[in-house]
């Protein structure tokens, strides 16, 4: 990603935000000179991100003045794994009677808040995305912002014409936000799970299947059951809560969402992080265990496992000596075409190497298909098709 | 691995082997401190070594004063690997006519040579293994280092008394040193692939198997043959060398051994490099595509591959599961309890934690079962299935 420079940083800006933030004017001039704490840019410039985790305050939240002094939009919190379901839901909730269950839907991680009056799309590391921002604006109902300016929703963009994320699963036709959260400004403290229900529903907006609250003693089991279901339909997994949002959510996936990301791991095999496909491949073994499968069920497994592997790799070193270039292929559907423009300059900006098609006009808006070039594997694998060793 | 500190340096050794290496002292004076270049320890004291790949001159490299001078034994070559065997033979090898073809053992990698009038089996590391010493002592034909002090043998140690690497695939009752180069000391040169088979022959040396030459031309294909029957009797793979040794080899092998590798990094999967796991898991994709396999043996392929990752984590989070502590089991067979003492106290020096069982008597000799504990597969199993988060 390229980094902004921070050419001309004003000591009294410097002295106000070291204040808000409880820090010493140093710390903050380093964090600045290090990017750890950068501007967006354009029209976004006057919102600060965190790009790393500094004291507790997550990669990705986002600040800006306000009233003489600041505003923050807390980061995603990171949501812990449970590896296997009993005794880690028991563990992680103790004290608690019951735990709600929700879907863990895959999408596009965005925050959408307003600030300085306008709405905004904030992606997990605190960028502000044109097209995101774009479609949240045409698909929510902003009257929500109208009422309550000082809480953010927590979501996933979802669908085909989501240009980072796109999966076919979720019968949506272009893109639709599902929220999962709701949180307060500043302190980042998120509504308990029937307060945000209710606003939710009362503002129309879509939300992440609720599927019960559970007894803490049964609750495993219950997941058990929910992940072997959203798993026949490939739909990720859940995340486990609290009711009254005090102690933080758990996540647990379904082997069918963990096959699915070593396909794609694995057709880019020279560009994913090894311990992303390790991770991936470590919860089978724990989840087979857990399930206490036959050997009928683990010979499935292992197939699946190898299946998922193998199969993109060889298609990947195929399409290579056939002489394609690999790339990942996404798509996007925009009224305007300046928000196609400004968005292929916003992923030129974060360093993406991507090639935006000719417009095709479909009834009132324009689909754009994108190609992401996966340089690197593509690379590799030539050179070796070519006698290169390893 | 713990380190030797070097409290005392003498600086006139320094000026003396700086000249020798041809670096300035300051260089040399850094390269001990960093303990890039250390000591051995006890009666082996003399001998230093390269923990680092240092300007052309290998890891493990050892070097020790002779005659007012030194003397270097050469670490192992890194040997690169084809990931395809056409174009990589033809395109390694090119100007060549004629390639030969050896066998890959899956052994102990170790350098018999002899300094200072003592017979020494130097691991790659560039430590002495007193084991191995030993059993390089019963095992070989001194007499060659009389007739030839200058040369050092560069071998595997195989079978099922190898405490490092145990096979049973080679049809060995205890161990034998099989021997793949001839190298002079100081320079490093290999002898040409004929005049090695001469001296192994002469003084009764094991050797790797040699397949044969092969013109470059048709040399990829008749190796895939060699390699489909290895394959089947679970051996590893080959070395494809220049005769005449003056261009570097090339290694290629078996699916069955990258699975027999899968195999134990999955059962240590904590334990385990990432880069070692996946290594072995895209060559498995480069080789279906080259051998151009139907989707028959395609689906064998995938079955094996998931088979050999989750085969070991299932059995490893079992065992952890009912109690039992993993370890790799590992055996030595000495003639004099002594050795015994001598390895234990070695692997202790290097950090490894092994348990040594006590011996038992075997006709002759002592069978003695070493356990080497894996304590951060271990540790980490043993806290997911008490309910820890990833």
């Amino acid at each position: 990603m390229r980094r902004e420079g921070n050419e001309e940083i004003d000591p009294e800006f410097v002295a106000r935000l070291a204040s808000y933030l409880g820090f010493d004017k140093e710390r903050v001039q380093h964090l600045f000179e290090k990017n750890y704490l950068a501007r967006n840019w354009g029209k976004y410039e006057y919102l600060l991100r965190f790009d790393k985790e500094i004291s507790h305050i997550e990669r990705g939240t986002v600040l800006y003045e306000k009233a003489a002094s600041f505003e923050t939009i807390m980061g995603f919190p990171k949501i812990r794994r449970a590896m296997v379901l009993d005794p880690t839901i028991k563990r992680h909730f103790s004290g608690l009677e019951k735990v709600a269950v929700e879907e863990k839907m895959n999408g596009y991680n965005v925050r959408i808040a307003i600030a300085n009056n306008e709405i905004l799309a904030i992606t997990r590391s605190g960028y502000i995305c044109p097209y995101t921002t774009q479609k949240a604006k045409e698909k929510l109902n902003l009257k929500f912002f109208d009422d309550f300016p000082g809480l953010v929703l927590y979501g996933e963009m979802i669908g085909p014409d989501n240009p980072y994320v796109s999966k076919e699963i979720y019968d949506i036709e272009s893109v639709e936000f599902y929220i999962f959260d709701i949180r307060e400004k500043n302190s980042g403290k998120p509504l308990p799970i029937n307060r945000k229900q209710e606003i939710l529903e009362k503002y129309g907006f879509f939300q992440v299947r609720f599927f019960n609250e559970f007894p803490l003693e049964t609750a495993a089991e219950e997941v058990i059951k929910i992940i072997r279901k959203l798993g026949e339909e490939e739909h990720e997994g859940v995340v486990i809560k609290d009711p009254d949002m005090v102690l933080s959510p758990l996540k647990y996936t379904s082997s069918q969402s963990n096959c699915s990301d070593l396909r794609h791991a694995f057709k880019f095999y020279n560009e994913t992080g090894r311990d992303y496909m390790l991770s991936r491949i470590v919860r089978e073994g724990f989840q087979t265990v857990e399930w206490d499968e036959d050997e009928i069920e683990f010979g499935k497994r292992c197939m699946q496992l190898g299946e998922s592997i193998l199969n993109p790799l060889r298609r990947s070193i195929e399409s290579v000596k056939n002489g394609q270039r690999l790339y990942e292929e996404a798509r996007i559907k925009v009224r305007d075409l300046k928000t196609a423009a400004e968005f292929e300059d916003y992923l030129k900006r974060l360093g993406v190497d991507a090639v935006f098609e000719e417009p095709q006009p479909i009834e009132e808006e324009y689909l754009i298909i994108i190609r992401k070039i996966n340089k690197s594997t593509n690379d590799k694998t030539q050179a070796i098709l070519q006698g290169e060793t390893w």
